[in-house]
C-alpha cells in the first residue's frame, strides 16, 4: 500500500486499508455482531489513543456500522428491522438522560443534486415536536415523556454564501438544543459498500467529508455540544476509483508503474470535483431516506 | 364599513378600506408617480405617527407599492422594466453606506405549497456572494466594491420545530449582516391586486401576515438591523373575500344582516385556515420570483 | 334552492344539493355502511336512468365514497384500514376477470399546484410491474398471476399543448391496457369534505371537472376500455364558496336579494379561475397520496 | 487502439477516437467553424456510407457539435449568443417548409436524478402554442404564421413500465405533428467535453445512449417523422474512464497489460451502472437547460 490518503469516510474501510480487517491495530477496537436472520451485520470501531486516530485518519470516538446488503429491495418488513437496528445504536450512542433532550437534526448536503440530498429528505419525513410542545405543553402528546425535536436544512454554500456550520452554530445559541443529528451522504471507497451501509458516529462531521463538502466542523468542540452524525456513502470520488483500479493492477504487476502514471495522465486532474454513483440513485435516496427517518423517529419516540 | 379588521398586507389597501385614496389621512402621506410608457403605477404610503398606525394597522414607516398590470405577460423588455423599478426602489429604502454592505436576503415561506413559495423560489436566482468574497478577496470579481450577498431558505414551522424569526436571529449573530432584505407572499383583501403588485418597506414582517403565517416578528426592533420586506400578495383570506362579498351586499341593503349572518352560518368557521389563489398560481410564481430576484440583483450589483 | 349549477365533482354533495340524503330520488339508489371501528363511512349512490343523470348533473353509474375523518391524521394503523376499505371497493368496480389484467393508472392534474398534484404524487408511490414481465415474465415475480401495471402522468396542457386525453388515447393504442384508473384531485362544494373523501366511480371523468380541468374526456366512450377514476377533493370553486355563503344568508332573509347581489357585485367575476384550499394543502397531498397508493397497490397485487 | 467499443454518445469523439481529428475516414466528412469572437467552435461531421457508420458505431447522418466553453459561466450576453448558434444549426436541421409546421419537444430523461435531468428541465421553458392555435386560431399571437408546438416528458421505463418510444409514438400518432425535437443528457468518453458541447443531430436517438438508456430508439425510421436530436454530455461511464486510464497506462508501458488486468481486476464489473458527473451538476442542468430552451424558442418562433 502506498502513501495516498485515504478517501474514505467510512471509518469501516478506513480499518481495512490499514490491514486486514480482523488484524488488531494498537488503539483500535473492533466488535461485531451479526443478525443471521435479518442479514444485518453490526460493526463497532472504537479509536482510542491519538495514534491509531493518526492512523485511521479519523477522529478518536465510537464508529457504529450497520449493513444491510437488502436495503434496497422493497421490503417493508424488513425495512422495519432496519429502522429498528438503526434505532438501537443510536439510544445507545446518545447520551444518556433521565429527563426529555432537544434534539436538532441536522440534513446536510444539496437537495437540487440527487446523490446528495439524503441529508435533506430524511428531515421532511421525521416527526417534529419542538414547536408544539413549546405551545401547548407536553399534554399536546398525551405522554409524561416528550424529547423537543426540531430540524433545519442548511442548504450549500454555493447557495447561502455560508457555511453549515455558521447556520447551524446560530441556530443552536437561539434554541438550545441538548444534542445534534447530523444526517448526510458520505464519499466511500469502492463502490461494494454503497447505498447499503449506515454509519452512526459520536464523532460528528469533518471538514472535507460527505459528498459536496457544504461545510466545515460540525463537532461536539466546534458546536459545544455532542454531535451524533448519520451517513449512508452514496457516491465514490472519481479520482479514487482510478486511483485504486491501478493499485489493484500494480500490485499483481510488482512494478512501481502508480508514479509513472500519475506522472504521464491527465485522468487524475481531470477527475477533480467529479464523483461516481449508481444510475437508480433516485430511488435510492427515497428508500435509504425513508429508512433513516424511520429509525430516528423510533429512537427518539421512545427514548 | 363596519369594524371587522382590515385583513390585508397592503398599506395600499389598508388606506383605501379607511377612506377614499385621495382622502387626506391624519399622519399619513401618500405620494404616487405614474409611468405612463411602462404601465408603472409606484405608490408610496408614509405613516408618521402612532395614531396612523392604529388607524391603519399598520407599524409606522415607508410602504412603496410598485403597480404592474402586466406582471404575468411574457414580455422579457417589460419584466426587466419592472426589475429596475423595483431595484430603484430598493437602494432607496435601504439605509446608505458609502461601504460595501453585508446583506441577509431572507427567502419566508413554503416550497412546498405553490401560493406560498415565492420566497424561497427568489432565493434561488440571487447572485450570492459572500462566500467568495470571504474566501477570495474582492478580487475574485475584478471591482473595488462588492456586496456581501447571503440568503437562508428558513422552511415552515411545522417541518423545523422552530420559529423563522429564531433561526434568522442566530444567524444574524453569527455572520452579522448589516441589513436583511426578506421576501414573502402576501395576502391582499381582494383578488384585483394579487400577482400585480410589489410592496417594499422599511417595516420589515409583523406576526400574523405573510401566507402561512410562519414567522414571528422580523423587525429592525427584533433582529438589530434594518428589515426590509419585499411582498407580492398571491392569495387572498377565505373568511375575508366571503366577508367583504356580504359587506358590499349589505351596504346597498342598508340593512344590519351582517351581524345576523355572522350568528347563523357557519361558513365562516369552515374557512378558517383556507386561502383564496388563482389556478395558474405556479406560473405565476415562477415569473414573479424570477422578476424579483433581477430586481433585488441589480439593486445589490450597482449599489 | 335555486336553478344554479351544482359545482360539485362528489355525486354524494350532487345527491345532497337535491334534496335530503335520505330521501329517495327517482333513478338514483344510495346504498351506505358505516365501519364504526374504523369510523370509516362508504356510500353508494347509483344512477341508474338518463332523467336521475341529468337531475344530479352527473353521467349514469356507480359513485362510492369513503369518507375517512381522520385521514390526515398521521396514525399508521389507520391509514393501512383506509388503504385497505379502498382496494376493497376498487377491486368491486373493476371489471371482473379470470386473467391478469393490463392495468394503465394515469395520474392526473399539475405537479407544480400544490392542490393539483394528487394525481402525480399518486403515481410516484405505485408498483409498476409491465416492463418487468415483459422482459422477464411473470417468473421474474415468482407468481402464477400478475397484472401488468404501467402509469403515465400527461401534465398540464399549458405546458404540452397537448389535452391529457390526446396523450392518453395515444398510449392506449399503443399499449393496449384493459383498463384504466385515474386519478385526480377534485372540486367539492363545501369545504367539509375536503381531503377527507375518496371518490370512486366507474364513469371515469368528464370534461370541465377537477381541480385544473386540464383535459377532456377520459371515460369508456372515449377511450374504448372501461375507465375508473378515483378523486379526493382538495378545493372548492371560490365562486362557489361565496355563492353559497349568500344562498344560506338568503334562505334565512326570505327575501331575493341573490339575483340583486348579483347584479350589483363583482365579487363572481373576480373569482373566475380562483379556488379555495387549505394552508397545509402540502401535507395533506403527501398523506393522501400515500394511502390512496397503497390502496392501490393492494387491489392490483392481490388481484 | 484495442478493440473496445467507443462508448461515447458525441460523433465527435467517435471521430477522434478512430483516429486523429484531421485524419480524413472514407465516407465521413467533417467541416469546422470557428467563431473566435464569441468563442464558439461549429463543427459538423457527416457520416454518408454505410462502412464509415459502422466504423464510427453511429448512424449515417449529420452531426453538429457546438463547443462552448463558457457555458457555464454566468454571462447572459454569452448565453444570448450560445442560444442564437443553437437556434441557427436547428434551423438548417428541421427539413424545411414554407409553412407553419407542428412540431413535438420530446424531454428524455428523469426529472429525479439531476445528471439525467436535462430534457425535462428544457421542456419546461419551452414556449407551446398548439392548444391555443387550435382553441383560437394564429389571430391569437397576431401572426401570419406560427408553428404549433407541443411538448411531452415520457419519464423513465421503471416509473411508467413502457418505453418513452411507445408512448411518444401514440403521441404521434394522436396529434400528427411534422417533426420531433428531442433532447437528453448524453454521455461523452471523456470528462473534458461534459457540460460545454451540444449536440444537434437529424439521426434521433438510438437504443442504449443516454444517460439513463429509458428508450428505444426514436428515429425516423421509428417515428415515421423526422428526429432532430439535442444533446449535452453530462456523465461519463464509470467503466469507460477506468478504462481509458488504463488504456493510457498500457500504451505508455507497451505492454499487454489491459487484458491482464481485465481478468484479474473486480473494479469494472462494481462499476456497472455507475456514472460519472460534476458536484456542481445542479447548477449545470439549470443554466444549460435555459440556454438550450432559448435556442429552440428562437428557432421555432421566428423560422
Amino acid at each position: 500500500m502506498n502513501g495516498f490518503q485515504v478517501r474514505t469516510d467510512l471509518a469501516l474501510e478506513a480499518k481495512e486499508s490499514i490491514g486486514d480487517a480482523n488484524e488488531s491495530l494498537r488503539g483500535v477496537r473492533v466488535e461485531e455482531d451479526y443478525d443471521e436472520e435479518a442479514d444485518l451485520r453490526v460493526t463497532k470501531v472504537m479509536i482510542d489513543t491519538k495514534n491509531a486516530s493518526k492512523a485511521m485518519n479519523k477522529p478518536m470516538g465510537t464508529y457504529v456500522t450497520v449493513e444491510a446488503p437488502r436495503l434496497l429491495e422493497p421490503d417493508e418488513n424488513y425495512h422495519r428491522e432496519i429502522s429498528e437496528k438503526i434505532a438501537e445504536q443510536l439510544r445507545q450512542i446518545i447520551p444518556e438522560s433521565s429527563q426529555e433532550q432537544s434534539v436538532l437534526v441536522v440534513g446536510l448536503g444539496n437537495r437540487e443534486v440527487t446523490a446528495d440530498a439524503l441529508g435533506p429528505q430524511v428531515v421532511d419525513n421525521l416527526f417534529i415536536t419542538r414547536h408544539v410542545v413549546k405551545e401547548y405543553g407536553k399534554a399536546a402528546y398525551g405522554t409524561q415523556k416528550i424529547h423537543l425535536i426540531s430540524s433545519i436544512e442548511p442548504g450549500v454554500t454555493a447557495k447561502t454564501g455560508m457555511e453549515a456550520a455558521e447556520i447551524i452554530r446560530g441556530v443552536v445559541e437561539q434554541t438550545k438544543p441538548d444534542v445534534i443529528i447530523v444526517i448526510d451522504a458520505l464519499a466511500s471507497r469502492s463502490t461494494k459498500r454503497l447505498n447499503r451501509t449506515i454509519q452512526i458516529t459520536n464523532t460528528g462531521i469533518q471538514p472535507g467529508s460527505g459528498v459536496g463538502n457544504h461545510r466545515n466542523a460540525l463537532t461536539e468542540e466546534s458546536m459545544g455540544i455532542p454531535v451524533i452524525a448519520i451517513g449512508v456513502p452514496t457516491v465514490v470520488d472519481a479520482a479514487t476509483i482510478v486511483g485504486d483500479a491501478m493499485d489493484n493492477l500494480m500490485s499483481e504487476d510488482d512494478g512501481d508503474s502508480r508514479g509513472f502514471f500519475n506522472t504521464h495522465c491527465s485522468t487524475f486532474s481531470e477527475l477533480n470535483n467529479m464523483y461516481v454513483t449508481s444510475k437508480d440513485i433516485d430511488a435510492v435516496i427515497k428508500q435509504v431516506s425513508f429508512t433513516l427517518s424511520e429509525g430516528i423517529n423510533m429512537a427518539l419516540e421512545l427514548a
